[in-house]
């Protein structure tokens, strides 16, 4: 029996978020690989062999479910959210590169709830018109390609949801980012800070640019920026589909 | 029994990839409401009534699902991909203006599938970095802002998801965003034209902007166009999640 590799995206927490083509996959699967909390929300079973690893080894985790694939294995790949939203499917192709045996391989990427569709529908839809979708992580980019594609979406009025806002290693990209928003926006902008969407650390806050402070984000939060349009309707923040 | 609504996506055409928690709404309800072709994927069953309507009325039906919740009615109204996402979310919140009475109501959204997150699944992972969304239907914005927006997006260097690139009524839009493109970005560009993903309609092409032609897109076709860092490997499509 041949092997095959699905890179598959187990949506923001809540098994009802979960597609029935990535359960399917991961009842077929003989491993399973991913970040040790992702692998976490997979149930084990007999046959099925878990191999979570850590952060920041995304290459090392990509190839090695390669390798399996290769070796006849039945993998799956998993990623929170949505695998091609940043998350592990870049990464599976970016070790592809070079190697015509993996790339000949039975290789499928599952979409799933990415974090950002999952805090919109929460907070209401903040982003019913264009917007941006922009990590704000910068291991793997210079801080001034981020500021430079705040400033665009800024200065273009379109709504922006950041990943991976805030993290204990670099505490200040993201206050950085709040300054920026409060050089190019006016003071009534809404944010939504959602925490843990659709986990039991659910946490949703929405408010004016001018209360927004860098601690209300940390890793696990998704922060949606509006545009000018963007109002509350009741205890709901929606973004108008027309602008001008 | 009290009434509520659900704003509930569907996902891109694949009963795989819609959610059981919409799936549950839809077991629960007692009315389902949406444009004639998505209700026309929600399976009858006695006790549950089918409410399809045409393209444009928008906020009518918006209107409509509301007052069958306020009279009791269990009512989901479907999108095709996700509901925040350039469809119904933002017309019911807009209906609710002004109606306090409408704010009270029980209403959830339930996030989908949206067509970027399976056309770019389809692909490979086109949108691994930094992206926009644009919806590039001028009924409900002028032609002068998507042009500003592309040109915003090329100069930063993010990948473009195109929402609604062509119609019949408006054949002329997606020539002149081609030709905003050929002006700021190589000719190598990689475009992914993905119509219909995952219905037995699907159809993927991925060609350079300088092969790029108007007539490879309709109003099913989800259009990607990548970074300059992004690139082919094997038959995949992906963005490396590293820029400079």
């Amino acid at each position: 029996m041949s092997g095959w590799l699905c890179i598959a995206g187990l949506g923001p927490g809540d098994e009802a978020m979960l597609t029935p083509a990535v359960g399917q996959a991961l009842a077929d699967a003989t491993d399973v690989l991913g970040y040790i909390p992702y692998v976490a929300r997979v149930a084990a079973r007999p046959g099925l062999r878990l191999h979570p690893s850590d952060n920041r080894e995304e290459l090392d985790r990509a190839c090695a479910a390669l390798a399996l694939a290769t070796q006849g294995a039945r993998v799956v790949l998993v990623s929170s959210g949505d695998p091609g939203v940043f998350a592990m499917a870049a990464a599976v192709f970016e070790a592809m590169e070079g190697r015509e045996d993996w790339q000949a391989l039975d290789v499928r990427v599952l979409p799933g709830i990415t974090a950002m569709l999952a805090a919109a529908a929460r907070a209401g839809a903040p982003l019913g018109h264009d917007f941006c979708a922009i990590n704000l992580s910068d291991n793997l980019k210079p801080w001034a390609l981020i500021e430079k594609r705040v400033r665009a979406a800024a200065g273009t009025d379109m709504a922006m949801a950041f990943y991976n806002p805030r993290s204990a290693s670099r505490p200040h990209t993201f206050e950085q980012v709040l300054q920026v928003l409060r050089e190019t926006c006016e003071p009534t902008r809404l944010l939504v800070f959602a925490r843990a969407v659709s986990t039991p650390h659910e946490h949703l806050l929405s408010v004016p640019l001018c209360d927004a402070r860098p601690e209300m984000a940390d890793m696990r939060t998704l922060v949606i920026v509006g545009s000018s349009t963007t109002r509350r309707v009741g205890r709901f923040v929606y973004t108008p589909r027309s602008a001008s």
